[in-house]
């Protein structure tokens, strides 16, 4: 199943189900309004969700209109929690190279996470702004899932069952501000602000068996101003996504419509790029002593993609361009 | 003005008007269901409000009903962003000295601020639940501000124009777990569980002059197990509100309802005690080598409150006991 968020005007926007080809959408009027209460009550909502969008792949109904990815937003505009993982550690060893950081001890054993901002996620085709372009502005392609209710303590192999969405996202992020928040050990406040969203967030099921072991085994496609960037698979989890949950869930539950992503999709073999700049700057800072590719610049372009093994596109496409202007004059 | 959040089984609960005395309260119904929605339409809502709280402070409705604290949620029971500074000094520097840690650089000039849990706030009497005591259970009372939409770039000075509201709490935290978070830089995950909130939130004016210079100009007292623990008094911040939230706005704007927190009360003065048990652990580890007091023991008893120099109770008080147990047994 596939459901995405329409933009009504209001803040959490109008849940709709999407046809698996992504051509066609109806409003889930009469489920829930929104997917934060449609996660709320699953038990109640999904049978009814699925069966709409079975009637919607069949064509069965007369109340589909055309998608148009401009007019939505995030799958969830707003999240009551979202948390980062790292669980690439390709990524964590190459971020360590490009700020010249210290290892973190027990990164192995222990997932790294940070408590995101998850009031104002972007939707997939809104502007990337960034009042400097000297704050390094970065992207992230990464997984995520999308939670119901999560017991205190819950243990891995159980937390893979409260997974109810797959989610495919950009995680902004403003590489010259994060060490110093590095170094204070409370997180990231400046360097990652508000992440984009593909249109569709999706069941597991739609995955076949490409979701396996609490993982994506997909590679997300990644182009910069058209010109292939990434192309990295989503199975190099270090941890899988149970184990995520269960770390963010050892000393308080989680409530439903959690957001937990997987960190930046990252792997060791060079011909499949990278999901995000700083990774090819760590590698280039190696190779030729000094960082050659820039980080983004005003009108720059970022697309991200993620397709089955039938070649079907899954969540539909972030595409973003860059505005780097004050909020001032673009925005509020 | 002053409002609260009725237990009416649903998680965002039902929006209350509370008069000054906190003897009474009345449905916020036909102006807004929730405080959330409250605080998004703050323009319209708020004469509204301030219309029944007028009549119901002279005795003027027939639908008051008395105040039961205990049949009371959080004044906002999960927010869309819950944002916890260390505003003053005098506990940053203790906790470095209670943990041994390097001292954070340039915490004069910039906020120390951590991007907290806030899918899952305990009211007021709810149990503080831990699995395990030796996770070093601490609490520590804090005042907060709601704030609506922030622009991005807002500067300190214009950003107390968007505190609409004032909330008293308890930051519960895990003094075991801490180090090793912030060793990361990730920030806190495990050691920063769901705070809990006093029972009302109150707009600035209620405060009179007590509400100046972007600061709570009155004491936060603070019992354990009826003893006197802290009585420090809210001025003390290093940094005022506008410059947290001026902090928080850098790099994004802060969507309507996100909660900013000024960190441990905290001051000089042993006489007037401290806000959290890891403080006094300091001091003692200083004065005879090791500390005195324990973390929170099973059954201890937590009470926080607030009076304005008229001596009226302000935000209802904090008064929670400690459940050591795990979550399956006691609450999911």
């Amino acid at each position: 199943m596939k459901l995405a968020t329409r933009n009504n005007g209001t803040r959490d926007g109008q849940l709709v189900v999407v046809s698996r080809d992504l051509q066609w959408m109806e409003a889930a009027t009469g489920i829930a309004a929104t997917l934060q209460e449609a996660i709320e009550r699953w038990d109640e909502t999904q049978p009814l969700l699925l069966s709409r969008y079975r009637a919607l792949n069949a064509g069965e109904t007369a109340r589909a209109i055309p998608l148009t990815p401009d007019g939505l937003l995030a799958p969830l505009p707003r999240a009551w929690q979202w948390l980062d993982g790292s669980a690439f550690l390709t990524h964590g060893e190459r971020m360590q190279q490009a700020f010249n950081l210290p290892p973190i001890e027990g990164v192995k054993h222990t997932p790294l996470m940070y408590q995101g901002c998850g009031d104002d996620f972007l939707g997939s085709q809104q502007d990337i702004l960034c009042a400097d372009e000297a704050w390094g502005l970065d992207f992230e392609g990464e997984f995520a899932v999308l939670v119901d209710d999560v017991p205190m303590g819950c243990e891995a192999g159980e937390a893979l069952a409260h997974v109810r969405l797959l989610l495919q996202l950009n995680d902004v992020s403003l590489r010259a501000l994060a060490p110093r928040e590095m170094k204070t050990g409370f997180g990231f406040i400046h360097a990652k602000p508000s992440s984009a969203f593909a249109p569709v967030a999706v069941t597991p099921d739609e995955l076949g068996d490409a979701w396996h072991a609490g993982r994506v085994d997909l590679p997300l496609t990644i182009r910069r101003n058209g010109e292939p960037f990434g192309n990295q698979p989503g199975i190099g989890m270090h941890f899988h996504f149970g184990e995520l949950i269960a770390h963010a869930a050892l000393t308080r539950r989680l409530r439903a419509g959690t957001l937990i992503g997987s960190g930046t999709v990252s792997g060791q073999d060079p011909a499949k790029g990278a999901s995000c700049i700083a990774e090819v700057r760590a590698l280039e800072t190696l190779a030729y002593g000094a960082p050659r590719t820039p980080f983004l610049r005003p009108g720059d372009k970022v697309f991200m993609e993620s397709r089955t093994r039938d070649g079907e596109v899954l969540f539909g496409a972030i595409k973003q361009r860059v505005v780097i202007a004050t909020d001032k004059d673009n925005r509020l």
